[in-house]
């Protein structure tokens, strides 16, 4: 095989909202692969808020993507070569691999997906990090009781609408806000939500919380932060919990953003604000996929995928996302499995 | 017995800091105690930053004081008088009896102060509402293990003192906030925190906090609020926490105050906020000033108030405590006990 290698490398940061340019495709060819290794052929790539971050050169949780390096992302592949004993050609894998058509991987930090428990694409989706991320936030941060008040920013995302799904499950009362009427309509209609609204059309987001929220507020699951976290914030009920999961309307922001101080309300709240990454819960994900995996065999809890087609779209598919173009979870098909 | 109670109340709601006129001295009779009731003399009463909220005709926790109200605060006072069986005369007792030199009481929610175990007047000090703020809010709320660092805002007050030593009893690297050049020094030679600085003097709060907390913080116990807090959280660690027990700087601003949002360094830091109100630890009162009546005896939990004499200096004690003129707990004396 003489496999030519696409990849997308940061071919610069970006200053607010990122560009196509900000991106440069790469050609290489594919190495072939030493004793112990082997390569996959991407099927799927996901495209994720979180990423944007990594483009930045500030110190976070993990290192930011260097200049002229492979952007960062989770990736459903097939292993069409293989020097290592516990992967096969055909298996369907997936794992960091990043914006790139082959990848050369030694088989750590690799999961094999099962394609019986649901479709290969919800590794990167529903069973994979934005499942879980919504799982272990909504569960282990928020801690919603039967009978209480969910209100989820960013819900038509691939984070909030399972976030939402699971405090249904859970017994909750769950409003979702989002940025058009067919996401608000598609919460409602199709996934149960008791209440959401376009916070794009709607002027007054405390009247409006307030109207969906008659008990106030137990748990706030925000992906967006901002004018609509500040908005939650005078509902919140005593005790009330916080989970802090993304704050997208603050990632493309050149400098960062004045909003009114609220922390005085913590205290007469009594409440918690709480942020958390994904891989704090890494021991527990086998058991939380299974479940989910059950809970979508039982018809109770739906995904929607926003597939865009062709790995060449990828830079396009992540700046629409950025920008909420998407419903659902986001993610570019690269190439159909062999069998 | 034909005694004159003196109280004052609340005469006008303040618009920013407090002024003296916003409180009226009113004279009125003490009236004779019926069946199951008592007269409490007043000896101590305490003024602390809460009492500004309750000045406010805002919804919070509690109820704000009326127009026309007697001023809410804690009181030490004696027994003079009673037709309850579980009090005589000659007691010492302790309860929100507010800021008047005579209360009629039915002996609800009154606790009898032992004498043996410290100065009565820590009933309302370190052995009463600010010790077990501080108590419950380092070691409930901020978990502090040894070896950590803690930074504590508004550090010379009543509760930052207490919070200070507790910290150092349990084995932490305390740096404390405070402001003035006096009060800097107190915190270090005699309550042997490890560094400390004056905030009016400090230009740079991140720098200071860099070099006083090599280490990053582990725990931020916030009375203060405002820009100290902003600074804090770009030093605070992984799972860093901040307990948020007052927000002095925020409580005689005329319009909310603006400043920069740093929910997203939560995430990133997967670092959790918490408000809390003393009263939710009620039930845990009694074993908490046992624990602290002990390191008193020990020496290691060092108290300093700060007295001011004279009931009819009660408004200008309690302004100038809201402005940091105090080290240590602010308490006026009305009256000696009469052994």
């Amino acid at each position: 095989m003489a496999l030519t290698n696409r990849k997308f490398t940061l071919a610069a940061r970006p200053v607010g909202m990122p560009k196509e340019s900000d991106f440069k495709l790469v050609e290489t060819p594919v190495p072939a692969p030493n004793a112990g290794e082997m390569i996959v052929k991407s099927l799927y790539i996901s495209v994720d808020p979180y990423m944007r971050g990594r483009m930045n050169d500030a110190k976070s949780y993990a290192a930011p993507v260097e200049i002229g390096g492979v952007m960062v992302g989770g990736v459903v592949g097939e292993v069409i070569e293989s020097n290592n004993a516990k992967f096969k050609p055909g298996d369907i894998v997936q794992s960091e691999f990043g914006w790139q058509e082959y990848a050369l991987s030694n088989g750590q930090g690799v999961r094999k997906v099962d394609p019986s428990l649901a479709p290969i694409s919800t590794a990167i989706g529903i069973l994979g990090m934005p499942g879980l991320t919504a799982y272990f936030g909504l569960l282990e941060i928020g801690q919603p009781k039967a009978g209480e008040t969910v209100v989820i920013s960013g819900a038509a995302g691939a984070v909030g609408m399972a976030v939402g799904q699971i405090a249904k499950i859970k017994g909750c009362r769950v409003v979702g806000i989002a940025g058009t009427d067919e996401k608000v309509k598609y919460l409602i209609d199709e996934l149960g939500f008791d209440g959401a609204f376009n916070y794009k059309t709607t002027k007054n987001y405390v009247e409006e919380l307030k109207r969906l929220c008659p008990k106030g507020i137990d748990v706030y699951f925000d992906n967006v932060g901002g004018a609509i976290t500040d908005a939650v914030v005078p509902l919140l009920n005593v005790k009330g919990r916080m989970s802090i999961c993304g704050q997208i309307s603050q990632y493309n922001i050149e400098k960062p953003e004045m909003g009114p101080r609220w922390l005085w309300a913590m205290i007469v709240k009594q409440a918690r604000v709480e942020g958390f990454l994904v891989f704090q819960f890494f021991e527990k994900f086998g058991p939380a996929v299974a479940e989910m995996a059950g809970w979508i065999k039982e018809g109770k809890l739906k995904y929607r995928e926003d597939i865009v087609d062709g790995f060449e779209n990828l830079p396009r598919a992540f700046i629409g996302m950025l920008q909420g173009d998407n419903t659902g979870k986001r993610l570019v098909k690269v190439a159909d499995p062999s069998k």
